[in-house]
């Protein structure tokens, strides 16, 4: 049985086997080594995550490693077009503590990667959300990069409480040049170098707990293992 | 629980998470509704998938669809370089059928996919193995299309036999224009546009067979289905 790396987390994760995606690319990276299950759902924020979560990971699952990677909707201001999937920033840190209680009583040796909301181009926001679908009355961004700050600062602090890695994915990419149209596609959402920001930082992180191609044996022999002289010498029965 | 989508191959397989690939294009489909599971294996032919299938797949999980997609690598000529992965056509469909026997008897009610090896380009093929790491006296492509044809016969065949739906991706491609270099991108592997034309295949294939969007419910409320006014009314205790 191949160890299961599980990727829990809002539309950020849902999306993240589309294009270049870092759900696809990390999938491709532990092609031969473990499995990569997604469990994102759009919209979520973390307490509706955690009113979900006995259901989305039973206890007959195995797991090496969870990423946790929620933040960007309850970051949305409570006045704004979004409010309904906003969540204070105290209950914020509360719910996330929960799940990673959650996720290491279901599996104590598992990795829990804790991942903070992306930066927020409110540029980017409002040109996305003006669109003749959406009702804004405000004509104001229904996020701002101030708040994502602030609930990626307590996403840190509840790793740190947890003794849980954690990638500063707002900070991350405020580091890089022009990161509002390099990074996000939407103000919000990966763009393919932003998917694969979060692929290395993922691989990295997994990397310093002990989690990588060099931990995790491989499935089945390689090609390169195999001889070509007597192939059948790696399958014995 | 959701419902499990394998698939089982080589190469062709084990890549399919790559930009754009056809196994990343299945999960993003399918991100709510099943979990694709990669089991790919650079380089196997059926006789040594039929070796490591008992392994491969454990009694306890549970598929509603597996796709098997082997011949590639049985199709190898067996006078050239890469002679030592060839399996005689023969024998490529007596074991092809027992691949589909045990999948059938693990999992009764799941389907069994099957997928012709692609079309190759001889021409493609020489531009790849004549690189200097490559041991290749002979000068000449260790596949040819006529061979990797006679193998998505017998593929055909196979799937005919079983009951099982199969795509035969041979002819489809060769369909397309200029198929050499728009589907493959040295020869045998796919392209950006081979990999669309895997994944709309096996889309339209599971469609046929009652596997679908339509079909499998999905996991946890969708955020459209969520009520603003009282989004916890979506998540009962």
């Amino acid at each position: 049985m191949r160890p299961k790396i599980y990727l829990f987390g809002d539309s950020i994760t849902e999306m993240s086997f589309e294009e270049a995606g870092w759900g696809a690319s990390l999938t491709n990276h532990f092609a031969r080594t473990a499995d990569v299950v997604l469990r994102g759902y759009s919209g979520y924020n973390t307490r509706w995550a955690l009113k979900v979560a006995e259901r989305v990971f039973p206890a007959a699952g195995e797991a090496v490693a969870v990423t946790v990677f929620f933040g960007a909707n309850d970051a949305c201001l409570p006045d704004r077009c979004s409010a309904f999937q906003h969540v204070p920033l105290e209950e914020y840190g509360r719910n996330l503590r929960s799940i990673v209680s959650f996720l290491k009583e279901r599996w104590p040796k598992a990795v829990v990667l804790l991942i903070t909301p992306p930066p927020i181009d409110e540029e980017g926001r409002l040109q996305y959300i003006s669109n003749p679908y959406m009702e804004n009355p405000s004509g104001l961004p229904e996020r701002t990069n101030e708040a994502a700050g602030e609930y990626a600062t307590a996403c840190i602090d509840v790793a740190r409480e947890c003794g849980s890695p954690v990638i500063d994915l707002w900070a991350k990419m405020q580091q890089l040049p022009n990161w509002p149209t390099t990074c996000l596609s939407d103000g919000l959402h990966l763009s393919v170098a932003g998917n694969k920001v979060v692929f290395e930082e993922v691989v990295k992180k997994l990397e310093e707990v002990g989690v990588s191609l060099q931990t995790l044996p491989s499935d089945q022999p390689l090609i390169s293992h195999i001889d070509a002289k007597d192939p059948l010498k790696s399958f014995p029965n």
